[in-house]
């Protein structure tokens, strides 16, 4: 609450580290990887702004002062890595007889992307442990793609089908990558794709 | 580790409440149910014996001494409700055509047992958050369920598809309980069997 209004602790000696300016867009880029990294790894309560600096190279204080909170920061370092009006309108809108074929592709590859699984976990795992971001969460997850994707799809129950859906990317997630049974979790994109596609077309195809 | 060894504290002066002793059936399912309650809200790390001991009014010690370190507690208070052989058998392993209805139908009906959700959100917010949850619960899952049904279903990849059923089961609990998006959250079993048997049925009917 206070911390997101605590001021830049000037620095009046030489520090041993000159430190980088969060200001920049690198170092922006720097304590954003920082932090889906720590996030990932050890969880939204666990994870700490002090390690997140100290990773980045940049004043506890000045990440306060710039990034905000830690839930701001969060926020921030999770931002989705595709823009959802895009995902809704590209993946979901186009020809409905392959949509699941799609969207099974759209998943499998986004995942190989640097950077984007890491702040997937984070997310889920963030959620499972804290209802603050759980809360955070639906409320994306509403706003960003069921709604959009209700107002696109012209089927029965679209926001509850679209929710199916994303059930089933959240258990792959998880069963893949934070479970990691195999042989699910060495499992190639080519030999996913024909088994989730059936899936997600059941789910947003129509009858 | 040695929490395991710890001999029970012996009662010198008469205590404050008289407590309960562990060894009886009765005290049993009241700590297991204390457990269940405490690592389903506060999850594996956080879950504290104490409080356990407490809503269980058992001795923290005694506690130790009977059920040993927390995670030998966990795994006792997260047994399954049903014998993994039962539900291969009698889900799994019976007319492959009504295979996906069965096991919507299953599980969506297991859940609304007392005490089934509470295990099945503690062990994935355990799982999702302890890495050490998650190898035990990746054993698990290969051990009691994939392999039990690779040997009974006679399909292409049957661990992999099996695998496949247990990622939208655990998405599933992830949507409609952890992040509670509507309309999934409160939608009916009704509701739900028919759009989620024919993704089991593709999973695990076979080509």
């Amino acid at each position: 609450m206070t911390s997101a209004e605590q001021p830049a602790v000037p620095s009046p000696a030489p520090r041993k580290r000159p430190g980088r300016r969060p200001g920049s867009t690198d170092t922006r880029r720097t304590v954003l990887e920082a932090a889906r990294a720590e996030f990932a790894a050890r969880g939204y309560e666990k994870a700490s702004m002090r390690a997140i600096g100290r990773t980045a190279g940049v004043d506890a204080a000045l990440l306060h002062h710039y990034f905000g909170s830690k839930d701001r920061l969060f926020l921030a370092a999770l931002e989705f890595p595709v823009d959802p009006r895009t995902v809704v309108e590209q993946v979901l809108a186009g020809d409905r007889a392959t949509v699941g074929e799609r969207v099974a592709g759209f998943v499998l590859t986004l995942w190989e992307q640097p950077g984007v699984l890491d702040r997937l976990l984070a997310l889920i795992r963030a959620a499972a442990t804290t209802e603050q971001v759980a809360e955070l969460m639906r409320g994306f997850v509403l706003e960003e793609l069921v709604r959009r994707a209700a107002a696109e799809l012209d089927i029965d129950q679209p926001e509850l089908r679209t929710e199916l859906m994303l059930s089933q990317i959240i258990g792959l997630a998880m069963a893949r990558y934070v479970i990691g049974v195999e042989p699910l979790a060495s499992a190639t994109r080519e030999e996913l794709v024909p088994l989730l596609a059936p899936t997600f077309q059941g789910y947003l195809g129509g009858a």
